[in-house]
């Protein structure tokens, strides 16, 4: 909150002061909203949406490969009605959160089953979010991007800035998702 | 409707009709909520929630084998509070949905990654459900099993009785439950 407090000192007048203040927060507002500037993850500064555990399921996917993990593509509301209607290019507003966890095989489940040949999530990894900002993320097809781990933003600028150069090349219609509604 | 109204004709007075017509409602009970009784599955007569697509999220698993399945686990509120707060029996009104889709490679992911380990869900196959009702269900822990294609709800009554001896092997202390909650 210092620069909010250096910025409101600076009128000479109560309305010198409230207009300041009014200025500020205005600037402030994207690293205002949701947190402190140290909650955001790097380069598109994303912020961890509260609630997201428990959004709606858009689909679920295997990544096989180095990466192996399981996951889920959850979204907020404005994402689950575009999927689910269809709307493309996606609304500003759209949040879509791919969650994942190590594809494990389940001892449990294969000692009741008979055979291994049961998957389930393991320790998350990491959780990305996709937010659709028109006018924000004007570079980058009306896209920011942010990675968090157990909670924490991940601030690897060069690891960020490969999220959009991959989604460029999904395909167009799609608006660059890559997650189909799964029915 | 017509058992209902026919029921309620037989008595003589308005108590004794407002009687009869509370008993023919109890009595009628499992066969009203939520649909007619040929949109039940067989042997636990369990019919498809409404609007279960949009429960919240339990886990993600993968099926390998024969069933090769990327699956998502859904759950009512009752459910959700259970697994979120640890409460083991889960409690009456449980309601857990096990959506499964065919695990496919998604060639269109293949080609923007550049290799192929990609893998989305596919063609639904069907949804299973766990419905908790302790005195419906008591010669089955409890438990009642229905499975649904397409909506269509499966009638194999040989196919699902086999459902509560393979969730009986799953362990005593999750209730009989093989999923576990992802974070």
């Amino acid at each position: 909150m210092l620069p909010f407090m250096r910025c409101a000192r600076s009128g000479r007048s109560v309305i010198r002061a409230v207009a300041a203040t009014a200025a500020c927060v205005i600037a402030l507002m994207p690293i205002m909203g949701g947190g402190a500037e140290d909650e955001a993850s790097g380069v598109f500064g994303v912020r961890l949406p509260e609630g997201y555990r428990d959004w709606r399921l858009i689909s679920v996917a295997h990544e096989a490969g180095g990466l192996d993990d399981l996951r889920a593509i959850l979204g907020n509301d404005i994402a689950v009605r575009a999927f689910q209607e269809g709307t493309r290019p996606f609304p500003d507003g759209t949040v879509i959160a791919r969650l994942a966890w190590r594809h494990q095989s389940s001892a449990a489940n294969g000692a009741a089953f008979g055979q291994a040949q049961s998957f389930v999530a393991g320790p998350p990894t990491n959780v990305q979010f996709s937010v659709k900002d028109s006018r924000r993320y004007a570079d980058t097809g009306g896209w920011g991007f942010g990675q968090f781990e157990g909670g924490k933003p991940n601030r690897d600028e060069a690891l960020l800035r490969t999220c959009f150069p991959c989604h460029d090349r999904a395909a167009k219609a799609t608006d660059r998702v890559f997650t189909h509604y799964a029915p």
